[in-house]
């Protein structure tokens, strides 16, 4: 197959900030000029220059915020305290147009935890790459098994043109972020629903657990709004097997323009040529090392792609 | 179940050594004391102060090594000649018993890598921790699906109680190290022929490539030897599906005492217990997550303990 990219192409597209164990330079050099985003003893994000410029002049941010050189901290005894401090400051940089990515504005929180497994803040979901938070997803990568006479064959929507992100880009099956008050096998049951038209029943039933993606993502220009923010993610994998005769997804809210039902080289060539939203990508690698297409006789690349997928953040975690 | 350790606790037990990302400090402070073994600019081992003060202390080790403040390399221009510098070295520590883990000899050796996927030199496999180099392994777990009426079941060998090396502790069907000019397929089909007498057609039509994992271990003495020596290792992972009716695994080279068939539920309660050899329980980790046994609503550690499994060393691999 000609190939543009390499796999790990794909994983340097989404992983794109440096390990500090294994690029101490590099990553001296990236995080010199931001500050950390602390609370009490934990590092929770980083403070790009811009966002620290917005913080230092937002009018009240000092009621709202402590800056010192290098850390920033979200005032508030409370977890209601602190959400009502980044709300009030985030809806004032949208009012302001501050930020391009705040226009992308959708009234869902997502939950910022400090320390592990505790929330510590709620926030608009759009906001979270202005300060490096860790934000959480879900997604399912829905299969025809092979047979003696058939090859595996693999669900992929194309997104709709008018997505304000990726748009015409292929996806996973069903995806979603996690907002408030969701955990991940609900997200997915949801999502299989709105983007899939997938009966609740039948992803109760079939829908399996098989671990996560995580990496540490830069935002390019495809992601919309400011270039450079910074994007730390988990997402949840799910693997759905379905049969020959169904069931079959098809769009029902908007998002998704199309299902394809694409064998695994058609994948591979749309991955290499880079036609995958790229976390979505990601997804797919992972679901190849599970299922036995992607290994080390076949990627000289194969240990650093798949360690990659599974970063260890610094960050407290859900 | 009543559960003695947690499955943190055996990830702990496996990937000792601190990650210089999410651990900086920890990491400086373990390290402070070793010394950088190199080769041009590529870390690929830390060198322990006894071994540094062995390396010191041999006749003829200026003619093989280059010792600098904080920086120990092999001397050789070639692979031909660091392997013999090395081997020169190792050869005179196990005549003056300098190295109780050198009495486990076994004329067989192991590739350390440098840059990425080009041999630097061959040295003896019970040698390796003595120089923090990056080992590599191939594991498999044979199972019987479930079906609708039988839950699934995994066949557990027992290793005997004359082995060197965590005797009688429980271990995964098929593993074994990876010595010189093999590859991690035809390793565990060798394996699985000498430990367990599956034929070599069955393992090589059934046998499914399903990643890795990674961690750094500290030597316990359970592992027999010095305790504290360095041992960061990659294990490539295989699952292979077995019927009701078998193939059914069988002792062949006396390095098992028996196989026993144990559903989830008999696995679950020996990991807990820290009845499985520390390695293979990470190996098991794995399985369970790839098979949804071990998910995040299941286990407040999922994040830590699967992204941990899949390390990423700060050396040049295969």
């Amino acid at each position: 197959m000609a190939s543009k990219y390499s796999y790990l192409d794909l994983v340097d597209q989404v992983d794109t900030f440096p390990n500090a164990a294994t690029h101490p330079v590099a990553f001296a050099e990236k995080t010199a000029p931001y500050s950390r985003f602390v609370y009490l003893s934990h590092t929770i994000g980083y403070i790009i220059p811009i966002v620290l410029d917005a913080l230092k002049d937002t009018t009240l941010s000092g009621d709202w915020w402590e800056i010192k050189p290098g850390v920033v901290s979200l005032k508030g005894d409370t977890v209601e305290e602190r959400t009502r401090n980044i709300d009030e400051t985030t809806r004032r940089w949208r009012e302001a147009n501050r930020f391009e990515v705040l226009s992308g504005w959708r009234n869902e929180k997502y939950t910022v935890y400090a320390p592990k497994s505790t929330p510590c803040f709620h926030m608009e979901r759009c906001a979270t790459p202005l300060f490096g938070v860790l934000t959480y997803g879900s997604h399912m990568t829905v299969y025809i098994p092979a047979t003696a006479t058939t090859p595996m064959r693999i669900w992929v929507p194309r997104r709709a043109a008018g997505k304000a992100t990726y748009p015409s880009m292929l996806d996973n099956t069903v995806a979603g972020g996690m907002g408030d008050g969701i955990d991940p096998f609900e997200c997915i049951v949801k999502e299989a629903g709105e983007e899939a038209s997938f009966s609740e029943s039948y992803v109760r039933q079939h829908a399996k657990a098989v671990g996560f993606v995580s990496y540490f993502y830069v935002r390019h220009e495809e992601a919309g709004g400011e270039v450079g923010l910074l994007q730390p993610e988990v997402e949840y994998c799910y693997d759905m097997i379905v049969g020959e005769d169904g069931p079959i997804p098809k769009p029902f809210d908007g998002e998704v323009a199309e299902h394809i039902l694409m064998t695994v080289e058609e994948v591979e060539a749309n991955l290499r040529a880079r036609k995958f939203k790229p976390n979505c990508a990601a997804v797919m690698l992972d679901f190849f090392v599970r299922h036995g297409i992607l290994r080390e006789d076949n990627d000289k690349d194969f240990l650093e792609i798949y360690s990659r997928l599974h970063r260890r953040h610094e960050f407290p975690t859900r």
